[in-house]
C-alpha cells in the first residue's frame, strides 16, 4: 500500500495535531455532479453502479479529482448491500427511494434470515475498495461504512425508508424478541462486511444510524446503540484496533454522552446540534464530525462563508473536529458552492490549529 | 359561560396541585375514530369538515364522549386555515399532504401578503370556538390554536409539507429579508387569529411549531423561536394575561432551555426527549406536557401500560405534566388502545399527587 500524503483526517479522528481542520462531505461523489451523473448513466442505474467496481472506483475518485482542497474519500456503495446480500432483494424505483421486494414481517422468514458470506455476495464491494485503494495512491484515507442494525432493519422490515415506522415500532413493542433477533443477525453481517473492508484497506469505517433519532431515548438504548457497540468491540477483538471509527446518529444530538461510551473514535454530528456544546458534553472522550446544514450551499457564497465560520468558531481552538456537512449533499448544489465550503474551512480553520 | 367541572388541564398547566396527572391527546379527534369517518364522510372532505362549524363542533365532541378520562378538548381545524385566509389557495390532495395553489416564491407576491380579516376570512373557526364552548357545557376546557409563523412559512414558501425545506431554507440565507417579511405578517395574522379564539371562548391556547426542528439551532434562535414569542407577548398586551399557553416544538428537544425563556406556561415534548430530564432543565420555569410515542398504541395493551408507567415516572411527583402524545395520534390506532393508555395515567398516576 501506498503511505497516506495527507493524513489529518485520521490524525483528527484522534484528536491529534494538524495543521487546519480536515474535510469531506457525506455523499461526495453523487448527482450535484455532471461527472457522477454520466458515469451512473453508463452504469445504467445506481445499483449496478455501486455493484460494478470499475465504475465505483471511478466515482468514487471524482470528487476528489474535481476538489483538491478534500481530505478524504468515502468507498461508493449504498448501506443497503448487506440485507440485499442476506436476500431481500434491493432495488430502486425511479424517482423513489430504495425498496425491498421481500421485506420481513413474517417470523418464519425472520428465523430465517442468514449471514451473506461477504466474500462471496459482496464480493463486487471488496473489490471495490481493493481497487480504489489502488487508484487512489496514497493521496487521502479512504473509508468504509456501513448501516447500522437498527436503521438497516427499518428498511429491512418495513420495506422502504418511511417516515413514521409504524411497522417496524409495532414489531419493537409487540413481539420485540423478532426484531432483536433481526438485530443481532444483522449485528453479526455487518461486523463481518466492515472486517473484510478493513482487510481490504479502507483506513477508517463510518456506521451510519440513520433513523435511530425515530426512537424514544429508552428505544435508542434498546435497539439501536448496543447493537453499534457490539459491531466495534467485535471489530477490536478480530485485530482492527487500530482503525478509527465514527458513529453517525442523524437526529441524535440529544443522546450524545451515550453515544459517546460505546467507544467509537469519533461522533457525526447533524445541523440541529450546537457543536460547541456537543465539545462541552463529550469532547474530552471522542472526536467530532459535522455539521454544516447541506441546505446552505444552496444560498450564496457569502452564507456559506458565514456559516462554515460559525461553525468553526463554535468549535473553537485545538484538534478533535472533521468538518463535514450535518447530512448528505443535496442534488441540487452547485458545485462551486463547495469550493467555497473548502477554501473557507481550509483558510479559516488554520488559526485554530496555531501551537 | 358555564363553570368549568374539570378544570385539572389548566391547573397542570400552571403547575397548581391536581389529585392526577390530566391527559389529553393531539389530534384526538381523527381518522382512528369511526365516528370521525363518519362525519368526515358527511362533510365530503376534510377542508369542508373544518369549514363548517356545526360538523367541527361534532368531531371535537367525539373523543369526550367515547373517552371519559379525557381532560381537554382542542378546536377541531387546521394550523393551515390561516395562510389559506391569507390567500394562498389550500387543498388537500386526495391521499397527499396539504398543498397550496400559489405558494410564495416571487419577492413581488411576498410584498403583496397580506394579515387576513379575521372575523370575516375566519369566522368559521371562530363561530365553531363558540359553539363546541356552548356544547361543551363546562365538562373540560377548551384549548385552541394555531402553527408557528415558521412551520407556516415552510407551508407557504414550500407549497406543501416537506422533507428538506431547501426552497425556504435557500431563501433564508440568500434573502433574509423576504423570509422575515414573511414571518412578521404572518405572526401579526396568527395573533389575531389567536386572539379572536380566546374572545370566543378558549381556555388556552398551543402554538404548533411542527418543523421548527429543521433548523439550525442559531436558524431557530433567528426564524422561529422570536416569533412565538412575539406571539404570546402581544397577546398578553391585549389583555389574554390569564390564558395559559403551550407552545411545542417537534424535534426541539435539544433547545428546551430557549423555549422556557419565551413566556409560555408549557412545553410539549415530542417522544424523543426524557421528560424527566426536560424537567430537570426546565421544570422550575415551565410545565411539561408529552410524550408518547404514538406509535406504542399499535403494539399490544401491556406495552402501552409500561411505556405510559415509565414517563409518568420519569417526571416524578408533584404536578406541571399534562400527559400526552409526543406527536398527533396516527389512524391506525385501535380505538381500545386509547382507553388503555388513559387508564393508566389515571390510575397510576395518583400516587405522585398525593400531598
Amino acid at each position: 500500500m501506498a503511505t497516506l500524503q495527507n493524513n489529518y483526517f485520521l490524525k483528527a479522528l484522534r484528536r491529534e495535531p494538524t495543521p487546519y481542520t480536515p474535510v469531506w462531505m457525506m455523499r461526495q461523489a453523487g448527482r450535484y455532479l455532471p461527472e457522477y451523473r454520466a458515469t451512473r448513466k453508463k452504469a445504467g442505474d445506481f445499483l449496478s453502479l455501486c455493484k460494478n467496481p470499475d465504475l465505483a472506483t471511478e466515482v468514487t475518485l471524482q470528487p476528489l479529482d474535481r476538489y483538491p482542497l478534500l481530505d478524504a474519500s468515502i468507498l461508493f456503495s449504498d448501506i443497503l448491500t448487506v440485507p440485499d446480500a442476506m436476500g431481500l432483494g434491493l432495488y430502486f424505483a425511479e424517482g423513489e427511494g430504495p425498496k425491498f421486494e421481500r421485506p420481513l414481517r413474517e417470523e418464519i422468514d425472520i428465523q430465517k434470515l442468514k449471514i451473506p458470506d461477504v466474500a462471496y455476495d459482496l464480493k463486487y464491494v471488496i473489490d471495490a475498495v481493493s481497487q480504489i485503494k489502488k487508484a487512489l495512491q496514497g493521496r487521502v484515507p479512504l473509508i468504509g461504512f456501513a448501516g447500522s442494525p437498527w436503521t438497516l432493519a427499518t428498511y429491512m422490515v418495513e420495506g422502504q425508508g418511511g417516515t413514521d415506522f409504524l411497522t417496524i415500532k409495532k414489531m419493537a413493542y409487540t413481539r420485540p424478541d423478532l426484531l432483536h433477533h433481526i438485530l443481532k443477525t444483522t449485528t453479526e453481517a455487518v461486523t463481518q462486511y466492515l472486517h473484510a473492508q478493513i482487510e481490504a484497506g479502507v483506513d477508517a469505517i463510518m456506521i451510519f444510524d440513520s433513523w435511530g433519532g425515530a426512537l424514544s431515548h429508552q428505544g435508542y438504548l434498546e435497539f439501536s446503540l448496543p447493537y453499534i457497540k457490539v459491531i466495534l468491540s467485535n471489530l477490536k477483538m478480530m485485530g482492527n484496533k487500530k482503525i478509527p471509527s465514527i458513529i453517525f446518529t442523524k437526529g441524535g444530538g440529544l443522546w450524545l454522552q451515550d453515544q459517546a461510551e460505546v467507544g467509537a473514535h469519533a461522533l457525526g454530528l447533524d445541523w440541529q446540534t450546537d457543536i460547541g456544546m456537543a465539545r462541552q458534553k463529550v469532547g474530552h472522550q471522542v472526536a467530532l464530525q459535522g455539521n454544516l446544514d447541506p441546505a446552505i450551499l444552496l444560498s450564496k457564497p457569502e452564507a456559506v462563508e458565514k456559516e462554515v465560520k460559525s461553525i468553526l468558531d463554535s468549535y473553537g481552538q485545538g484538534s478533535g473536529h472533521i468538518f463535514n456537512l450535518g447530512h448528505g449533499i443535496t442534488e441540487h448544489t452547485p458545485p462551486e458552492q463547495v469550493d467555497v465550503m473548502l477554501k473557507t474551512v481550509r483558510e479559516y480553520s488554520q488559526q485554530f490549529h496555531m501551537k
